[in-house]
């Protein structure tokens, strides 16, 4: 038994179930917090925990490079070393290679980097990347893609895509089934439906545990973006979890999870708290304008989290302008907890067979 | 009624007690995490607490500039503001704007400095100390004086310490008496028995709450330094509250409490972690150290921190490389319940009247 997902309710294309894994079960809708070099930012895992966050997201770029896939192994694998006992979904390594190293050499075999940290020569390939996330102990391994880039004409799109397609044979060859473990296929294709139908075809006849969707959120915009999910999820079997891969503002959720996605992850809810940017259901603040100096109320009202339990946004604002270790440790905490609230009403409407209303 | 300090036992010059305030009771021999600029850099003060720390410190030089002692009287007072109910100690502003603002003048009246952020304006005296420290909210309140610099003749430490007496005579003046708040008096006279005898002398004539030692841990050395609280514990009274400002490490903590020192507050364990330093009952190790990458047994056994009860040295020493926030919290959090191991054992000899045993 590999990854079990169990669909309990669905309303029009949107659908809310439970995907179980070797780590436990994780609502969808879910959001997965993203925790690059095997930390939350500024979180204590537990503190994670309570924010109703199921799964959170380890970067295989990161990793590999510091403090290395072995090392991690070592330490006992992702779960261990950094104290989060619940499920973990690592990505392939491949967006990362393409946005953050320098010398990048594509072939078929695979890509040839430098690292961004100390020049340092490396590889990933379908093979080692896939190795790599075995030895993280992820539960939920990504099969190793090319990001397609944006904009893409539909030859060079149909091109990157029939290479993620090979790839994705090699690296569901090299992934090690074991019980409540399992490994997603990537749909590429760029905002092309032909291509997006080819990829997700080929993907199914590998049956992937699950599928994700590539390549979007790479500065379409989300017209764009919800225009390729108008048809994407349609292309992928209904009884398999789907991703969607670095999303995003609350409405790109909302909006995906209306076209029938599963899963999403995006660093906006930690790395904006750590600019000082907090969301709210009245919309967001940026806790640095002065005007918020001598304000004694929270900044969101009826917030769970410590951040509006404990403190005025006052305080924030000070923490945050001076440049505390608090500041960025509290509105982070508000962040994930308000995307996790958010994810929450999501579940709830999908149960109750209601459309979307959050003006509430 | 002020403050209320109860010797419970003493073994030798050594003493333990309970001092009482308005935001509860200080087990004394105290060491005081220094919670500069309104927080406790890198800890929520719930965790604090967890770690044994019945009182912190705040900086009234940070306060004053940011976010300013009205700004933090509008948002409640310090404990309010940070959401810290124990008690809280602010020292004078005294020593940081000798030692982090620029062009000070030193009068009769106070000090005229450039705040060290933004080059603007501001004095200080005796009667504006005592009046944020009041905004503030502080439990203690330390009188105004001067840290006189080592070395120093003795002309010098006489001068300067006769400028702090008339000014401790001004701080008293502008005090506001409260139930359970209380201010101390700076003995100073550097390594000088002659003027700390004359000093202490000055301060008991004004009857307060409290007496700290001054003008120690400025670059005189552990010898020396233990050469004046030889002496000058004794020339203050029995049952008043005696605190030895800005020390220090362990080995001074235990030094000077043999001494009858009942009080500490010291950047060394909060800074230290940050910097990947840990304190621990086999010595220090520096986590950054490549030999602990793998290591996957605890920074202290025994310790129950969440960074020894959760982590291996391999996984701190990722996050301490790497440069995570989490590193710092952590190791933070370690060493301020080593501090307060230690403070808990010390205690605990003074009440058994054993001599200190720090080799088991």
């Amino acid at each position: 038994m590999t990854l079990k997902f169990e669909l309990k309710a669905s309303h029009k294309k949107a659908r809310t179930g439970i995907l179980s894994t070797a780590h436990g079960d994780v609502r969808t809708p879910a959001f997965m917090p993203v925790g690059t070099r095997g930390t939350v930012k500024g979180m204590l895992p537990e503190s994670v925990k309570t924010t109703g966050s199921d799964i959170i997201l380890g970067n295989t770029y990161h990793l590999m490079l510091r403090p290395g896939a072995e090392r991690v192994a070592k330490l006992g694998g992702l779960h261990q070393m950094m104290n989060w006992q619940g499920p973990i979904l690592t990505d392939s390594g491949g967006f990362q290679v393409m946005s953050l190293s320098s010398l990048r050499k594509i072939s078929e075999e695979g890509v040839l980097f430098n690292s961004h940290i100390d020049g340092s020569k490396h590889m990933l390939t379908p093979e080692s990347s896939t190795e790599i996330q075995y030895l993280l102990d992820s539960d939920i391994t990504m099969a190793f893609d090319e990001c397609t880039p944006y904009p893409a004409t539909f030859e060079q799109a149909k091109t990157s895509m029939e290479l993620s397609s090979r790839w994705a044979v090699r690296s569901r060859e090299a992934f090690k089934s074991r019980p409540g473990y399992g490994q997603f296929g990537i749909v590429q294709g760029s905002v092309y439906e032909e291509l997006r139908g080819a990829s997700a075809e080929k993907l199914i006849e590998l049956d992937f545990e699950g599928y994700a969707i590539g390549g979007l959120a790479v500065g379409e915009g989300q017209e764009k973006m919800l225009k390729v999910l108008d048809y994407c999820p349609d292309f992928l079997p209904t009884h398999k979890a789907r991703y969607l891969m670095g999303v995003g503002k609350p409405s790109d959720i909302i909006g995906a999870v209306a076209r029938g996605i599963d899963m999403f992850d995006c660093v906006i809810p930690t790395r904006s708290g750590r600019n000082g940017q907090a969301f709210t259901r009245e919309g967001t603040i940026n806790i640095r304008n002065s005007k918020y100096a001598d304000d004694t109320s929270p900044l969101e009202e009826g917030c769970p989290c410590p951040a509006c339990t404990n403190y005025s946004k006052g305080y924030l604002h000070h923490l945050v302008k001076v440049g505390e270790m608090l500041g960025a440790m509290l509105m982070t905490w508000h962040n994930i907890t308000y995307y996790q609230g958010l994810m929450e009403r999501i579940r709830e409407y999908i149960y109750q067979g209601k459309d979307f209303d959050f003006s509430t």
